[in-house]
């Protein structure tokens, strides 16, 4: 249940809300639409997200993409994507997270990363990772990331382009 | 050519090594094989590596993974994985360099991490980065990047597993 202070800053009715884990062939569109409505990503970006659920849905579980969704009302507004990451003992990582830009504002970010955290120590998982740029653009997203917990573990300077460093957050379960 | 002190310390004719970046079937069990000589990888370690070959096999340079093979007189006894860090520009990950463990101490490491960053920098790239453990068993490895002029420039605690950190290197092009 949510508590009544988070319910009002949410503004939706909890009862609306649905959460799902399963991956459907029409999420391709979903997510491509999700994605481009922020204008936060370039084409380039936006084919990856794309391409995510295109393997998950062609390789299954084995992909090594988990998603949860985000319903209101029947309505797929955000959704997550994370995974184990290969050759390691219970470190995953958050590989998009995302709401409509119609639904922003409401928790909606909170709640998902709050399951996939659930599901994440459910299964074993110690550690989760999530990289972000340092470019002002993506100082909401650091916030966002830091009131939820997260720790800057790691600073690498000019890694997605010149002066545009990547940093890496962690947060123990 | 080689230096007459690195020819010797190589032991084998320059003339016999071939560097080649065509990627071919039988590599998926020449892969396997360099992989498992070492001695050094769990099996689903070595699956990650042969997983590689596969998919570009399957997809072709679109998959992301580029290779380089050394051949000594036409047996292919090392090779390197790498490729371009989707969403940077000019950062590449090197994913895998391994030597057959019979053919180890003859630079062969060296020889095929400087032709990866030959075709870097020719392809424009800024930086190479490869991630490896903490644990004494990659001390060697470790010393390796150092020699080859890579910087240790993050540590992120416990990330394959409990006390096993992972150490990200970068080399600037």
């Amino acid at each position: 249940m949510l508590k009544e202070s988070e319910e009002r800053r949410t503004r939706f009715q909890p009862g609306a809300l649905r959460l799902r884990a399963e991956v459907r062939p029409s999420d391709v569109e979903t997510v491509r639409a999700i994605v481009v409505s922020t204008g936060f990503f370039a084409a380039h970006e936006v084919a990856v997200a794309v391409e995510l659920v295109q393997e998950r849905l062609h390789r299954g579980p084995a992909s090594g993409y988990l998603f949860i969704f985000a319903e209101l009302d029947g309505r797929t507004v955000a959704y997550a994507c994370y995974g184990p990451v290969a050759c390691t003992v219970g470190s995953f990582d958050l590989y998009w997270i995302v709401v409509h830009n119609e639904f922003r504002g409401r928790g909606l970010g909170r709640r998902l990363l709050g399951e996939v955290e659930r599901r994440v120590a459910a299964g074993g998982g110690r550690r989760i990772y999530v990289e972000t740029s340092s470019r002002d653009q993506y100082a909401p997203t650091r916030r966002f990331y830091e009131s939820c917990g997260y720790v800057a573990e790691a600073r690498l300077a000019d890694f997605y382009a010149p002066g545009d460093a990547k940093i890496i957050y962690s947060r123990q379960m």
